[in-house]
């Protein structure tokens, strides 16, 4: 599977009275994970949003994470990303949090996304489909990316 | 179960590119429930952190939602907070999301949580102990409180 | 002027590891205040962004705050939100935090907002035109109105 | 001055319902810019705040931006961060954020911060002292340095 990976510090802005990293940051980190997934595996999200009017993005129907260890300010963790698994009109998305030559994660998690298209008769209506074959395809390459800002 | 519930406000800083609620945020708000739901039942976090010098709280080590329908600017919902089980050291807040009259929840989800002690002879060590016995029952009291600001 | 009031409670999720409330979360309470403020004038901000697509509602072009005293976990402020100055095509929304009964407020700030339109020719650029005379005076009404959710 | 530069991504999570990115954010990224130009200048804030009990690190008394241009996700832009002034117990911390190679910026600001101790006879009491001789020629060195993660 394509993998993308990001370093991320952890910022004083995430770190909660307790001293140590606020865990609904996670969460957004994983948001971030797979936008970048996408985005190194050559699929343009926005574009497709602003081209496509029903097009819906991959909204996110589940998720959930397991936090093993605190992370503290000026930490650095890396966050490494792919597709665990394809379903119907649903796909997994698999991120793990580790930190330097540790490879036993900080956290792991999983969000679970369909591919959303506006129903053309009532657009305030989620419609799930298959994702298309090519993305699939492009997702499914083996090859990890760095994907840091 | 003692039950908190609070009204939140859907505000455009919540909302993402998509004109719909951001998701991460709802995690904030199931650990702002399990807080309003703690005081709710007369303890004191925080003064107890301030008091005794090993207490770390309520860490969360795991955590997971589901979502149902999409929230968007503007809406108001109810979150509904409670404790769903007691375990050893560990015990999961259940919460829930609705909007209105429409009893089917926008979302749900579930906070794992210990309570939390630093190992005195290694402060950056996490002990899970037993929610003490009186905490257990303040929390177990049939009622419920509406702590919206 | 209309004047938009609202309790906020500080959460767990606000603060950082001082403790105290973390400065960047007031800009986002003076953003929820300014829509606040508008809905309580009776305009609807997101229904005009619908309705006309030119019309881009309120950008922000500057704003500044000065902090007074800290606020810690569980304390409840109360925003006051009114415009302060209206000129040809910006606004100057201005904002006071305070806590109870002490007069003397904990953070002061303003916005200056334009009312903004894309360029028909041009949708990235964006026009600042003078805000619709009923809007103003929708906004000079002198009122207060509790906004608290 | 020393000037710490740092590349940001703007995520999905930082964009609102206008498609662009939601400003408040900016104030996190100007105090993350603080946090790394005193870690750059080889200042532990973290580490002094641990050892000695009073000092409370560098509060946040007031601040401001202007913003130019939006931003949108995907974006990069470079926060440039420097001391810009010290006063006796204040200091200015000036921040510009630019696009590639256009050196007219997105967004400026400025950070006013004092060098804050606890009052010993009452903790809650915020005293600003002048920043020692020290840390104020460590921020005064001629250098760029980036702080990227």
């Amino acid at each position: 599977m394509l993998t993308a990976t990001q370093r991320i510090r952890v910022e004083w802005a995430h770190c909660d009275p307790a001293g140590i990293f606020f865990n609904p940051h996670y969460y957004i980190w994983m948001d971030s994970g797979t936008h970048a997934l996408l985005q190194a595996a050559g699929f343009d999200l926005v574009g497709q949003i602003h081209s496509d009017e029903l097009f819906r993005g991959c909204p996110l129907v589940a998720s959930n994470m397991a936090f093993k260890r605190p992370l503290y300010f000026g930490d650095v963790t890396l966050c490494t990303s792919r597709v665990e698994r394809f379903g119907n009109t649903s796909f997994v998305v698999a991120h793990e949090f580790t930190q330097g030559d540790n490879s036993d994660p900080v956290a792991t998690g999983n969000e679970v996304r369909v591919w959303g298209y506006s129903d053309a008769d009532d657009p305030t209506k989620l419609l799930a489909r298959a994702m298309p074959e090519e993305v699939r395809a492009m997702l499914s390459v083996e090859k990890t990316v760095d994907v840091t800002v």
